[in-house]
């Protein structure tokens, strides 16, 4: 039973056909998210082509009814879960590759696209769009760009919102926008395009895309740095940021993480361990040594234990067995995971992993700290028990604490997952009362009704 | 005579102290920029803390009376001409350079800085800043922000909005906001500070600056291709840009160009060359050789007469004397010139170049086209005498014409000068209705009274 109003339902039907979806069980499909919430929408639209997202986002708005863009649902927030219901908005069937130009570095797509196919279809013209979030397989464009999502290559390459182009949207208002343009230099009014990234289907629902490509390198190398600690392994961030060659990856592993590794998951790191980091480099046969050497170099000082190299791609296969065998031993201290993505300014890494040491202390909790470490993002994974009451409320204080850290140390609450339903809490200590107040007043413009994912990345 | 409210005359003169200048002429010294437009303001201010900026916008808005923010006026299309008179801030006396920390890759400065003494600043950290404006050793790092300012190495490094993390500012309400973290990575609800970038001081006045640096190349190498035709060269581009060495200045001359360098400003350019680029690659001694091979073999194809590397620094100059002398060389051919920065998709520059000079025959007036080829973004330089009337509006007739022609090219009216008052009667042919009726609602938030830089930007 939909609670939908009749006419509403009765026009929608008319326009989505056979791409409108009212029964439970098909609803029921797009309530959750990898957040593990989960919420029913009213219904499900599968629009085909603009028109219909836009006709569908008009006829809501008259009857002032919630409107949830949804990709995969791969996000980690709750950003795509329908807290208020009304209609779930999935672009599955916007998913085609509309244009390839790589004169040009620029793809143009719909929505849906799933980020691997995109990146298979780019591969014969030696190109690739930068954004890697591990869902990269099953993860659309279009909800890559609703949470501006990373990946261990945002170090050299960026993330989604410095790899678009320009955008064709539809806002709140049901009005058809047209934002940037696909040219990878741009000065004509207003940057709507960067402000639609990262805006979690508030503003608009993206109905195409012009990305900016990028050629992509021959090949790559690996190098495995094992730190006494991790003040010598931050300083080795430091100065590995600090020199011009600039790593393809550069991911963190803390004390808890090298240990996990080696006794659950069988790596063969040394017992004193206090850090780790994963170094690669990208580029073709005749520079990559070069690289690899000037990161090597970079990667060398006070506190190095052991700096391994990667011959080749078994050999860095056999490298990052220990970041592989993390997620997996990660289970085996508790059955639930709390990960959250904040960002430090790279030299406050020490202060920010001391400081979540000393809270899984006091919070009695497993935490352990891995990631991006070039870009200062860090993945601070909370271990609990989610069915032990106490347990389940010192993990949410200890988080809570995190972000404070992390705010405090001049970070952010989010690199690369969002805000959605899990961090909106959070928003009035991270972003001052004018600003978040502007913020308010900004998605009023776009969303006069309030209609487009109600309940997420702004508190109430 | 001030024509200021006598009460805010008086606010501002108490705020300000020695920083408030009403004396006619020290108010013409800031009636004009580099379009040669002028306007007298009413006053001018010169802030020294953001204290004073902020509240100096609240007395003028309390009073409706348009503040006009200024750097050091070296913009071309008259963004910082006070048109309404009001009082024009100028920033000069926020010049500090706040801190820099290389670990971080960030700088953090106040507006009136000047990207040249930044640059000077950060070399001795093995950093510097990417915008390379021509302006660069005279304008701020405030006024490159407002206009995104760019240069040749924005091909390889981006223009001014892909290199800021965060930017303090006072709103046209007075407000005081935070926007961004200096973090290279961040998800956390809107992005506004690159919606201040470009925004050419309609919606705010940047305070403060937290940029993104990049580590210095060691050296740098130029190659200087001559083709047959500028389809020939053209072709190099997409060439280039399709494979992973991205070059770090990529320019192009066009036939007309070629000439004027080489019967006036005596360079050394074969007879038949149609078009021209000056390649140019960065990095260590150990790489680079390779880098400008990889660039030599893309450059290289159907239609390429000569390729010349230059060997050293001398090489290098001499192989630019052909660009320098474009300049000097132009002024021999008319007295007046318009100059304007369109961008088109890099396959579409000989379209672009074609048509230009189909407009050029079709008007009886010269022009020339050079500029930033990597990304599209050429310099139209149209040549006529001010003083005779009927060139002048043939001129501007000529000038309209390549505006559409570049948008119909998928193009954009400017890369990197902006939209200020030269542009401003295009943009409702490059931006879409529903999408400039969103811009001037952004605005309204921003700057409810719209005192901030009137006339400029979004059309009346």
């Amino acid at each position: 039973m939909s609670a939908l109003p009749p006419g509403l339902a009765q026009e929608l039907a008319a326009l989505l056909g056979e791409g409108w979806r009212t029964d439970p069980g098909e609803r029921l499909a797009y309530a959750y998210d990898n957040s593990r919430r989960e919420a029913l929408p009213d219904a499900v639209a599968l629009p085909s082509t603009r028109e219909q997202a836009q006709a569908l986002v008009r006829a809501c708005r008259a009857h002032r009814v919630p409107v949830v863009a949804r990709g995969r649902g791969t996000n980690t927030t709750g950003a795509s879960v329908p807290v208020a219901a009304g209609v779930v908005v999935s672009f599955e069937r916007m998913n085609r590759i509309l244009d390839i130009r790589s004169g040009d570095r620029c793809a143009v797509v719909e929505p849906g696209v799933l980020n691997g196919e995109l990146q298979t279809a780019l591969a014969p013209h030696g190109l690739f769009w930068p954004p890697d979030p591990t869902s990269a397989a099953f993860s659309t464009v279009g909800g890559n760009l609703a949470c501006n999502a990373g990946g261990p290559r945002a170090v050299k390459y960026g993330a989604s919102r410095d790899n678009v182009l320009a955008l064709t949207a539809v806002t709140g208002a049901g009005e058809l926008i047209v934002c940037g343009t696909a040219t990878t230099k741009g000065s004509t009014g207003y940057d709507l395009h960067r402000l639609l990234v990262g805006s979690e289907g508030t503003l608009a629902l993206i109905v195409e895309a012009s990305l900016r490509l990028t050629p992509a390198p021959q090949q790559r190398r690996a190098l495995r740095a094992v730190y006494r600690d991790v003040s010598a392994a931050a300083r080795a961030v430091a100065r590995l940021m600090a020199q011009p060659v600039t790593p393809s990856m550069l991911e963190f592993m803390d004390a808890p993480c090298v240990r996990l590794a080696r006794e659950v998951g069988g790596a063969d790191l040394p017992a004193d361990a206090g850090a780790l980091l994963m170094i690669e480099a990208d580029g073709d046969a005749a520079t990559l040594p070069y690289a690899v050497e000037a990161l090597a170099r970079a990667a060398t000082g006070d506190g190095l234990l052991a700096l391994d190299e990667a011959a080749d791609e078994a050999a860095r296969e056999r490298l990052w067995a220990a970041r592989k065998a993390l997620s997996p031993a990660l289970r085996t201290l508790a059955p639930g995971k709390i990960n959250e993505d904040v960002v430090v300014p790279v030299s406050r890494i020490p202060p920010l992993v001391d400081g979540v040491q000393a809270l899984a202390q006091e919070f009695a909790l497993p935490i352990v700290c891995f990631g991006h470490a070039g870009n200062g993002n860090l993945h601070v994974n909370l271990l609990y028990d989610p069915a032990d009451a106490a347990q389940s409320e010192r993990a949410q204080a200890a988080m809570a604490r995190v972000f404070a850290l992390a705010l405090d140390l001049g970070g952010t609450l989010s690199g690369e997952h969002g805000i959605g339903l899990a961090k909106r809490d959070f928003m009035p200590q991270a972003v001052s009362a004018p600003t978040l107040s502007l913020m308010r007043q900004l998605k009023a413009v776009f969303d006069p009704e309030g209609i487009l994912n109600p309940g997420k990345l702004l508190p109430d």
